[in-house]
């Protein structure tokens, strides 16, 4: 880790460079847990420009480590925004045609409130006193932000992985508010083999001395190694066996022969430990905990007993799902059982399969194939809602 | 982890409950990386009786976590052997026919020299200072093991995942030594998805300020936590997905509801953490880094320019190769790359993939119709080496 990171000074950064909402100061926000959060702030980004009917919105929703830079220069990274090969001018969601928000999820550490927030009770950041989010305490905040901001119902609302979560959730939630959804790589509920998952990389957090019970900002310290094997256990997770052995193989790192010890002998060691040090320089050990908690949490039909049609039963939105043959972290038949669950309550859905070797992180590279569904998909959409 | 494990006195209480050998202190043994080892100890079990002949002796190799107690009760964990399912009187290896040795592997913590063991020459553990050891110094070693004993060739080699490495380097490296080889759930190679999962488990073990760069022993640690989570992230890759949901899906653990905190709430969870939990109770964290290394650099052709076929030319073994189709570690393709190969050798190979849905560790459990292949595959070799 660089010890430059805090996650609040790059939240101050975030809000300063960007746009934020004080939400919730008069209502809070009723949280699942039962607590109640209020005021919070949301930090957010908007592309484009809102229309005087107020119908081209669309809401972008990040994964779990993204943010609400989805497009352009992230000015804490300085690197393009995670979803900037679609979202732009002239591109696939047109920055001249829609008018595109992408706010930082509750629990985040790019400006929205987290647990490395400072507790306005106590005057000390939240640390694990923050109170447990979901999914849909996620999605409730998001319109917050919209009621905030004068817009009623969205265009689409659309994101892959954890932001598929939240576009299916934005259906289920606020269905009059949601005229299209595109989840892409998702699934109405967690894994068992996903949370286990998720489970190594918050032992793994914990298990850094440095993560001090929650309060390492307190202390001073920063769990960076803990944070860094999570990441690089979610990281092959996110790709694919092919797409390993394509880029990488067995292929040695800077060298010709075996070190015989414990250097990243291989290039994909070395890329693995790449990713654990950089991603603690723009993330938060504690938002990763609770953002991977709401994930797990996630269970669409769960107070339906399982029956995922009755979440949608009326449902207008139209919706399209994407998944990737090669993700094994939300594969096909996750994708699938939404779409026969919508097709049993008479929603409007199209549904994709794209072939490629890319895995998980399919949504976010360049996938012809992918692009051209999103880009049908939209067209037909927006024509559909009037939009020129 | 309890505070009474000592690779040291567990080591000490396995060489006792059992046998070992001290060998090399006359001709070390030449390591792939270029130094020499000597004496080193090897312990190991015998189940069964040598024939006069000497030609039913079944040659048992364990993967990355076991140990030479196949069979029987375990004297450390008190466990039953982890292959006592199928190595006893009238099992499918039977030890009324055959002669079954099992060594601890080179750089193991059971007995057998490995990093954990006081170095002759410093008087103090070794640690990192243990030479960095490959799947053909651990069968070197074991051929070292019959000479002593007094054994030529064995009758047949058998073993899953590191086991089936083991199996196949028998072959190649001693062809005439080696009637059959059964390598059951391996590879010719290690793919580059395992040597990402491998390196995250190490970089947890790594990451435990109670690690010490190795010399945990030296200090009175032990890097309980970080092995944990090495563990539980190796876990979930010898099991699969369709498993883990059977087996877990999404039930809660001694709750009826979500707690909204980082306990345990998820059976999953629970079963995981107990995985790293007890296996911090038998087995040292550096040891553990010094086989995953060994699994990693394991490369059957990479002498051969990867042609595999080469390794095998002339070989008269027979082969047995068996995969499971829930494996995703060492998925069937792994297999079937070894049996062509062995087919342009004109080597003797079947081959069978079992349908299954248990995953990787499918060679450990009940699997009927795997254990009907070994059965049928065993019978038939021990009729043409005339073995009644």
């Amino acid at each position: 880790m660089s010890e430059a990171f805090n996650p609040l000074v790059a939240s101050e950064r975030a809000r300063k460079a960007g746009q934020y909402a004080v939400l919730g100061a008069e209502q809070p926000l009723k949280l699942d847990c039962g607590a109640e959060l209020g005021p919070f702030t949301v930090a957010y980004q908007t592309y484009g420009r809102l229309n005087a009917a107020k119908s081209n919105v669309v809401l972008a929703c990040h994964a779990l480590t993204g943010d609400q830079y989805v497009a352009g220069t992230h000015p804490v990274t300085g690197k393009p925004g995670w979803w900037d090969l679609v979202v732009g001018p002239g591109r696939i969601i047109d920055t001249e045609r829609y008018f595109v928000i992408c706010a930082n999820v509750l629990g985040g550490c790019m400006g929205t409130t987290g647990p490395a927030e400072v507790d306005p009770a106590t005057g000390k950041p939240f640390g694990l006193s923050f109170p447990v989010i979901t999914v849909a305490d996620m999605v409730r905040a998001q319109a917050m932000l919209l009621d905030h901001l004068g817009i009623g119902d969205v265009f689409c609302v659309i994101g892959g992985s954890m932001g598929g979560m939240q576009a299916l959730q934005w259906a289920a939630t606020f269905p009059e508010r949601t005229f299209a959804a595109v989840p892409i790589a998702a699934a109405a509920r967690h894994s068992a083999q996903n949370i286990a998952f998720h489970e190594v990389g918050r032992q793994a957090i914990i298990a850094d001395r440095d993560w001090h019970g929650g309060d390492y900002i307190s202390h001073g310290t920063r769990p960076h190694k803990g944070l860094a094997v999570a990441r690089m256990a979610a990281h092959i997770t996110y790709l694919s066996e092919q797409a390993l052995r394509r880029k990488f193989g067995r292929r040695l790192q800077d060298r010709s022969n075996l070190s015989y010890g414990f250097d990243a002998d291989f290039q994909v060691e070395s890329y693995l430990r790449h990713q654990g040090s950089t991603f603690v320089d723009r993330f938060d050990a504690n938002s990763y905990l609770y953002i991977t908690r709401a994930m797990d949490y996630f269970d669409l039909a769960a107070d339906k007993g399982g029956r995922l049609a009755e979440v949608f039963t009326g449902v207008k939105t139209r919706f399209c799902l994407i998944s990737f043959t090669s993700d094994w972290l939300f594969p096909t038949a996750d994708s699938r059982e939404i779409v026969h669950a919508l097709n049993a309550a008479a929603a409007k859905v199209s549904f994709v399969e794209i072939v490629t070797d890319k895995g998980h992180d399919a949504f976010l590279l360049d996938e012809p194939e992918f692009h051209g569904t999103l880009s049908g998909f939209l067209n037909g959409a927006a024509r559909e809602r009037g939009l020129g």
